[in-house]
């Protein structure tokens, strides 16, 4: 028995787990991916409001991961900045990013690259969710968050 | 007039360079990004049709390089593996991933995961064109190509 709740337990780990070993296709279906759920963007000691992060795929094989945001209108990620760059590919709606004091739109698959050290903030002050892919380095250096 | 020249030549490799340093965003309009060009997907010894690829992202601080991959109606990229694995992101129209001997649909969003030596190829059979994502490690070996 006690055998069987651990099985259980791990293959609800699994059901879930953007880690991946085995080839796989992680089908998009009614506004989400299969297999892959929302959690909390970050604790809540930072300053952000209305995201949500989707870890979609890691692996050991890979120096990458893929995941998905999105904010909800008037939310916005923390400003911050850290050694790794960022990858990101708008894919849903349209938001701004702001790097250091100026603004850029970022709509439909454009795609901004940030660079090391750069200081900047997602933001949604539109009317529909903004969802963007956003695809980091594996070993990566912790967010320093600037206080305004 | 020499020093001019050069800095010509070197303005418009710039101008259509996946390479990035400081941070940008790489705008989507009419169908394609701006400031990146699609080339050829292979070299012709290799078995493929109607394949175009287009480098997105890629950054000394990076791990990882960004592409597009874009197959008409009846192409094929080349059956093959290698050591490193891939993530492939259905952005347009639909297609096919083989997995050694089996096929899979890729539709909108749909992700793979396509692991470490893995036999693969990816097909459209269908009518319209079909777009992806390919997001691969910075350093990795050469496909090795299977002779059916």
């Amino acid at each position: 028995m006690g055998k069987i709740k651990r099985q259980q337990k791990s293959l609800c780990e699994i059901r879930f787990n953007s880690q991946c070993e085995n080839s796989e296709v992680i089908k998009f279906r009614n506004n989400r991916w299969l297999r892959r759920k929302s959690i909390k963007y970050k604790d809540l000691l930072t300053n952000w409001a209305a995201v949500k992060r989707t870890p979609l795929v890691k692996s050991k094989a890979l120096k990458f991961e893929v995941r998905y945001f999105e904010i909800l209108p008037k939310g916005y990620t923390s400003l911050e900045y850290h050694n790794h760059a960022h990858v990101v590919i708008c894919i849903k709606g349209k938001g701004k990013l702001r790097l250091g004091n100026k603004y850029k739109i970022l709509k439909y698959l454009d795609i901004a690259y940030i660079a090391p050290n750069e200081i900047h903030q997602l933001l949604n002050p539109y009317d529909e969710p903004f969802g963007f892919f956003c695809i980091v380095d594996a070993e990566r250096d912790k967010p320093i968050e600037v206080k305004i």
